[in-house]
């Protein structure tokens, strides 16, 4: 189903939190970079693009990393199908680690942190966006609309229950899993990460005018930490 | 209005996020503490009680730290009359500074935090519960509900809005300014303050049946760092 949507075919600039996340993705130049949950690895292209001397992308989907690997033309990039949860690299292996819009799929949040803490190098950079807590707090996840079908407030419900969410996404089940927005920070703090910017997605100015409504409510967060 | 609130009639323990709170604040023995927008000067009391070698208490409203000084029975507390972005301390005059459900009144969160800084001693900590974006971003700041007048989910809408909210409170006109989750924490780090913990309000044990809903959506945002 990923496969249908606008950022699967058209890539990084069809995301509408490319423009934030972009800012804050440290120099590439030169880097080992990880990148959990790769899907069709334009993350990795990107790192290559700006310089990374290694790309490694994890990926639970066959299907997309035999995509991810049509679309590379670079020996620098190696993907690996696993589940998040189950990486075990060896201890400073990384400069970078960037996970986009992945890890609301993952129940082991603070498992896979101590991992990624471990994986860095010093100094080294941790990047995500993931769906914020006010997108994923109801089962719904959903605007309330008015009877002429326009939306009216975003409903938020449930925000202390973290945990499963079964959700429907282009008409498929989906199973996600819901966190606060201070558990996301308390768990990496706790990690050992230093936290050094969190964001919340919203239009950038060329869409501000066709996604007007992304002013009324965060879709995504995103951290950058560093260890 | 304030006089009639629990938490001003009863105090600490009345207050919702008070549980919360009293985990986040460091050890006051024999500490310099600040309070801004101390009000009836409880958590005053309280650092001293808990051994603070001196606090100041400061508040805009005469009135309230009238009462504040008829409530308090200590030479060690002293109460200035001030807007909290007035304040001009020396530099590393302070080992801790606190401030309860201030903040979401005052527009220049930006300078207010560069103050703390500066007055604060290398190692200190700065804590405070605001009043949560999620609360805040709508004018109505309150809950959508059902035809029968049960809470159906918590509104939020204008979230990327930042600035004045003109809502009611006890039935008077009150002006607060909202802001984002992400600009309150990345106003801090920018000021030069480490994170330590982010936390948002849910009730506690002994409150989770009366106060269920809390478990629906956090009313407060509480924010600790360090210098």
């Amino acid at each position: 189903m990923y496969a249908q949507m606008p950022r699967s075919v058209d890539g990084l600039k069809a995301a509408g939190e490319w423009h934030i996340l972009k800012e804050l993705l440290p120099a590439f130049e030169g880097k080992a970079v990880l990148d959990l949950g790769c899907g069709f690895g334009w993350h990795c292209r990107y790192a290559v693009e700006q310089g990374a001397s290694t790309v490694t992308g994890i990926d639970l989907s066959e299907k997309m990393l035999e995509q991810a690997q049509k679309l590379t033309n670079s020996d620098v990039i190696t993907y690996l199908q696993m589940p998040i949860e189950d990486i075990n690299f060896a201890e400073e292996q990384f400069d970078i680690v960037v996970s986009s819009l992945a890890f609301h799929y993952v129940e082991a949040f603070d498992v896979v942190c101590k991992k990624i803490f471990n994986a860095l190098k010093k100094g080294g950079s941790f990047i995500f966006p993931v769906e914020h807590p006010i997108f994923t707090s109801r089962a719904e996840q959903d605007w309330h609309y008015d009877e002429n079908g326009q939306p009216m407030h975003r409903a938020v419900d449930d925000y202390h229950l973290e945990g499963l969410r079964q959700t429907l996404f282009l008409a498929e089940d989906v199973v996600k899993y819901h966190r606060t927005a201070s558990t996301y920070v308390n768990t990496l703090i706790e990690a050992g990460f230093t936290m050094k910017t969190m964001k919340e997605s919203y239009p950038s100015e060329e869409m501000r005018e066709t996604m007007k409504d992304e002013l009324r409510r965060p879709m995504f967060l995103l951290l950058a930490v560093e260890k």
